[in-house]
């Protein structure tokens, strides 16, 4: 099969690989049908050693089930599923308590000898745990929003979830990606009544307004913090969802989050060390978040998607063949496209 | 009147000061009954620059009210009075979100002219807000836990309500301090099934176990949490209390915390930076705590300490005159008594 890999910074190829096949009876291969770049794969994009063996790319696909494993019961060959961004067991302690990155028997495509996502076919380890099934006849356009499902809707929605966001909410997201937009989607979703969206790029902020943002604020640091302020009356806002996962975003996020308030991170952090001393104790600021149970939030997210009341989708604004695939990551990584679809 | 002052690290006296008098129409004046040394005390002991005005010092008072301004309806003349660790209206919306700490009309003692709590007698602004009355003819006993309520008792409080401990938890205790103890109390008293303490300090440990520690870690630093993961089954615990305040024991909280876990921070932080990145995100992770709103919790936890169902006031270990308050702050220091009780 051809797949994505890569080799080090800015070193993406696309490549033949050998076609997967149930190697546990637990496992299942699924057949792509649409796949994503995600913002995560970006940071290897512009910082990975150069590597002979390579790593194979991608979390994030929707297929159908081409072979089961004998152990497989909750789907069969044919079935078109989606699949969340880490394979899971979805029955152990953690999986119990939504904490499916942590799963006891899960594991992360690309890496263990597991495919990535970007590419023909994957085999899924835990396929009973991991993939759910769509409903037949699903309506095609649908699809790429379903796709979202697998981590960017659910990872925004991790974030409101993990902010606390409810019925009239006021809530600060900061960035505008691609999970930005989608945790304004998520915490409209929930009831927010007011939604500050910080981004500078006015294609993703207009997507950002339609998602529900009620207001945008293109300023950075000391002087985005000072708007959100003159915003929400001065004292900042209780529920922040940092979507960018940089040093500058934690600060921005931790700076503007009201006293009592609650910082929910979703970017994967490219930074060891956080400011959380003294301010954020004496002002009883809780920093939470992480990495989304996105297989639990999939049957959650679903029927929106499907009876359109959510449409994650349009966070895809540009569709590349497989083979285009490295010239995804390049528009990606020079933020000249929001978020690359790749379709088989 | 006599008061204690700081005038740099190492350098406290007990000196003349102006007799407190009514300010505003919403002081009270609050003559001293007990007060004590409180950890947070220590850490400018430790580092403060010497300064020739001195800083009044002291924030854990109970006392006869003295003399009331005019707005004053709550207490009187002559109620015996504990008050929290900074004063507060107890209105405003903050307080009604239990931050006290961040309260609108609020503020520390031996700052912007309010007296120290360390001294003869106290004016307290917001007295309304921030005394409580404890019942009439108190038993003489109880005094030194009911002192506790004015920080140590709620601070420990605050660490087990908001890492959300609950009734057979599995809880760590990071640190045998006064707080630390209190934390273990507080803990038990919210049902938890099995407290781990992390100290090694024979007396302070003892009294911890006593206040209901199932465990005691001497070790520190990374084989500290060896111990802990391996008397927990290696995964580590859900709910932590750091109740020590250096960047040592925020790292031991957030490596032995399990995932999904929440690590509540209790001492005033002396690090501007922690580690909390990549690995706390992955792992969802939550830090939460802060300064506690010992007002509230007050009138909570006093019916607990009046029938005798707690005594945390087991935590001063040795009384000094207000004369002797040098060698309090010295005995502290150096570690040979856990919280000093100042007597008048």
């Amino acid at each position: 099969m051809r797949a994505t890999v890569m080799y080090g910074a800015g070193d993406v190829r696309v490549e033949e690989r050998p076609d997967p096949v149930v190697q546990r009876p637990t496992d299942a291969v699924v057949r792509t049908v649409l796949a994503c770049v995600c913002g995560s794969d970006l940071w290897p994009y512009g910082s990975m050693p150069a590597t002979g063996a390579g790593r194979p790319m991608g979390h994030e696909f929707l297929g159908v089930v081409e072979e089961t494993g004998s152990a497989v019961s909750a789907v069969k060959a044919g079935d078109l599923v989606v699949a969340p961004f880490t394979y899971c067991d979805n029955t152990c302690d953690r999986c119990a308590r939504g904490l499916h990155f942590s799963c006891r028997h899960g594991g992360r495509y690309g890496f263990d000898g597991v495919d990535g996502g970007q590419g023909e076919a994957v085999r899924v380890p835990q396929a009973d745990g991991t993939l759910v099934k769509l409903p037949a006849g699903v309506d095609a356009g649908l699809l790429p929003s379903l796709l979202t499902l697998s981590d960017v809707m659910g990872t925004g929605h991790h974030g409101a979830v993990t902010a606390g966001v409810g019925r009239g909410d006021c809530v600060l997201v900061v960035g505008d990606g691609a999970v930005g937009l989608c945790a304004v989607l998520a915490a409209r979703r929930l009831g927010a009544g007011r939604i500050v969206l910080m981004g500078r790029h006015e294609a993703r902020t207009g997507l950002g307004r339609e998602f529900g943002a009620t207001d945008v604020i293109a300023e950075r640091g000391a002087e985005g913090v000072a708007r959100v302020r003159e915003l929400t009356g001065g004292d900042g806002v209780a529920k922040v969802i940092e979507a960018v996962g940089t040093r500058q975003a934690l600060e921005t996020a931790l700076t503007a989050v009201a006293d009592g308030g609650t910082v929910s991170r979703l970017g994967v952090p490219q930074y060891e060390e956080g400011p959380v001393g003294r301010s954020m104790v004496l002002r009883n600021v809780t920093l939470t978040g992480g990495a989304s149970p996105a297989r639990a939030y999939i049957e959650e997210l679903m029927p929106d998607v499907l009876d359109g009341s959510i449409a994650p989708g349009r966070v895809f604004d540009r569709s590349y063949s497989l083979e285009q695939a490295p010239d995804a990551y390049r528009a990606m990584a020079e933020r000249r496209v929001i978020k690359a679809l790749i379709t088989f």
